[in-house]
């Protein structure tokens, strides 16, 4: 089927195919499919756009990132197959490492995702040999590596789920997630959550990382200021305008 | 992974299990995986519960099929696969045709399901040889069974697309949906929309068949008085309140 690029959910659709794709070339699992799904339902009530509690968010996340001494970015399928070259340009910009990190791990997705990562300019990706534990999770979800998410002081965790993001903030990290469901644990969890669409954001966070890489004093006032009860709950008032809207239109349409 | 029946969020992963093997025995494709996904979204906000306009649309779904001359269920792979029983059960009570009708549509697909529903109890399932196209759709998805979908007076489609939705409202049919975002075209377009999880709708609706079969005023009544736009707002009313509500539950949690 060939979407002309002129249908309204032209963006939608095209996101879609690739996660298909990507889990055709085993890359993606059948739960990242899942997963994508509630994102699609939550963007669909944002309005498939960066809020502005969203932006402040990933302002945030760019002074904290550009602050850590070890920041790491932890990718996994979904994140691999939507956003690989955003999350390599995010790298290079900070500059950070890569590691691949799977819920559902096995050496040969872990080799196809650091390929596909290779692929959009990666180097020295970290995920395959891993040579840590993070407490608290069960045996294969926990591996990691020293010199990446374990030893890491900041981590941006794309799509992560509830329990790792947890694990890690326990170990005293700085997270960052990506996640566009603003009631989800993982968004709670966070020390800076972003609830925001992945293509969005992170190209976002590295305008802002550029930005603020020379400005070591705004770098630290934003970190110090950050406030992510407020910033919570600017989200909230936001999406709670917006399905206002939507359920006025729809009224209306319905009828 | 062995889900203990203590965890709380054990019905939805379970769903969600049954569909990945659904998936893996070739009766599910990935775009059902994501469209499963945006459903669990929508429940998840509503509650995992049945909400009282639901019921009230399910009381009306149940009278318009006891009164259809030729109601007819339609099972896509996603119905299959998560509630065969239930739309078996459901047209036995009726008594409706049961017909296969596949938005991905490909010989092998509509065999495998066609059986799973025979496994589950179902006799004539209509899908396999079509003899009529639903006007306005494209190839594929416009063959129909002149003795089901095409000729049917009152189609129930749990989790249709909206295209197809429309194309049946405008054949003059009475379309009742099942499909838990309370702002999707299906939603809008069809006569009787329930937004409820399609496991707990078939169940309900057949309870009330059962209940009106025997009671043609009451019939008649309800489907005189049904009204689509005052429940849609009863829906959305009631989607506000429960987001209220959980915004305040979370933003509590996150401090």
């Amino acid at each position: 089927m060939k979407i002309p690029p002129t249908h309204p959910r032209y963006t939608s659709l095209m996101t879609r195919e690739k996660l298909v794709r990507a889990w055709k070339a085993g890359v993606a699992v059948p739960e990242g499919l899942i997963a994508h799904g509630r994102g699609e339902a939550f963007d669909y009530l944002f309005g498939e756009e960066t809020s502005a509690p969203a932006l402040v968010a990933e302002k945030a996340a760019a002074a904290f990132l550009v602050r850590g001494k070890r920041p790491v970015i932890s990718v996994n399928g979904n994140v691999a197959a939507l956003a690989a070259r955003e999350v390599v340009h995010l790298a290079k910009a900070i500059p950070a490492k890569i590691e691949v990190n799977l819920f559902h791990r096995s050496a040969a997705r872990m080799n196809r995702i650091v390929r596909l990562l290779g692929t959009a300019g990666a180097r020295d990706v970290l995920g395959p040999r891993p040579d840590a534990r993070i407490p608290g999770l069960d045996s294969k979800r926990a591996l990691a590596h020293r010199a990446g998410i374990h030893g890491a002081d900041v981590v941006l965790v794309p799509l992560e789920d509830g329990d790792r993001a947890e694990a890690l903030v326990r170990m005293g990290k700085v997270v960052i997630s990506v996640d566009l469901n603003p009631l989800s644990r993982t968004t709670m969890m966070a020390t800076v959550p972003i609830v925001d669409e992945l293509t969005r954001a992170l190209p976002t966070v590295e305008k802002f990382v550029k930005e603020l890489r020379g400005d070591p004093k705004e770098v630290e006032r934003i970190s110090r200021t950050y406030d992510k009860a407020g910033n919570l709950k600017a989200v909230y008032s936001y999406l709670g305008w917006r399905l206002k809207g939507l359920m006025k239109t729809q009224q209306h349409r319905g009828r």
